[in-house]
């Protein structure tokens, strides 16, 4: 739907879970990086063909997460992916994750494209820049993001 | 479909994967109890209501893997769930992970019912004991597991 | 040592890599907690006894992270614990990984005191909150960190 | 100590954990093979340096646990290694974890060594195949490890 953000939806799992009865919190960070590697899917790109042919590859450079909330076994959350920030070599995500209607968590996440072979700096392929512009923008201001 | 195994289909992301370039074994287990507990969904038991409402929960007592070829990131990994015995107090599952049309991987899982309170052996409740009787039979005799 | 921070040394194994042939991101958020928990341990503070003799429990409620630069397979990487803030329900650690000499990742990391019983913000006891007033005081200002 | 099993000791955190409050049980996969790539560093062999140098990759081609008892967090679990078979292209482990004077799990690991490039097995380099004969024998004999 346009104008709507992309969403990809997660089952808590034993193996997601801690002896504190709920979702352990360093796991949010991979529920993150799903719903925006199923979106970047959705855009047509493959992280391992992208790999493969173009010898480039995506890194999370920095991180900041809010959790607000427990999820526990079995819940159902919602991963939604929104842009901040689109540029020649890095961008930022603004994501949420809800259980019903309660955000769990939030996150602002900066991503590099890098040139595998030399590790260095590189630029995010036309198309998939393209793509990462027409994500809905993310309303927050970045100062409130913490 | 009768007769037909349960399956239930996982996407390999970089959290799954390790610097060997495929996905990290230890992550088969996760993978083979994600199908256990989407069929346990199907068949109308959630595993945190059995613990909230009957103090009962499932504990992998042993488990048997093979690992035959490798998967990738990016690679759609189909799981089955058949049965190999289903007695009072523990039964057994044996699936199979695919690849397209390759397996990659095998198990035979020793499941027990304990109580939670006591952490002893309990019934499998009557309706769930059903519905485990009712998956396909798992054709392979136990010798030939590993 | 006083006034050196505390440091905990951890080992990079396979479980910890991703196909990028690198440490994967998330757990950089095990290692910082793992060096967290000893330092806890080192001041005469188990959560278990924590949660089984108080009801206490602590929980993360914010994260930020900087990924500088990649950490391998069979890498020593060494953490630090120091202080931003120690408040009566909630405080917050500044923390550095090394390799070698090279600074790998960087965290923020604000952690609340909860009763598990209600799930409700909880004071800290008094000898834990002196012992994380003696922790070195993280230099940063923090509109640094990110 | 000569004719005593190398132990390798790990305590058990948070992220070890599941809601269950006991660790779960795919991480004593990861705890095994710690203990293993110690050992083996002990030895003098590093799997970075034998990848880099000899193209030379181990991986776990089978494992059949049992898990006998449930550990909890902060618990130490010590882990040993023995050697049940070494041949030219594969081996196979046996190992225990304790808790205290308890059994917690026991492993059969069969490993193969595979060549880097090709993804087919190649010989164990002749001093790792005599590192893996001096380790002690595992006197179970197979049929009973399940």
């Amino acid at each position: 739907v346009p104008g709507q953000p992309f969403t990809w939806t997660i089952r808590v799992y034993y193996e997601d879970t801690d002896t504190g009865g709920i979702v352990y919190y360093a796991n949010y960070l991979k529920f993150f990086e799903r719903a925006r590697t199923e979106w970047l899917r959705t855009a047509g790109f493959g992280q391992r063909a992208m790999l493969q042919d173009l010898g480039l590859q995506f890194v999370v450079a920095g991180i900041e997460c809010d959790f607000r909330r427990p999820a526990r076994l079995d819940d159902l959350i919602e991963i939604d992916v929104r842009i901040a920030r689109a540029g020649r070599v890095s961008f930022e995500f603004v994501q949420t994750a809800r259980c019903g209607d309660e955000v769990v968590a939030t996150a602002r996440v900066r991503v590099g494209c890098i040139d595998n072979e030399r590790l260095e700096p590189a630029a995010v392929p036309p198309a998939m820049l393209a793509a990462l512009k027409s994500l809905p923008i993310a309303a927050e201001p970045k100062n409130q993001s913490t």
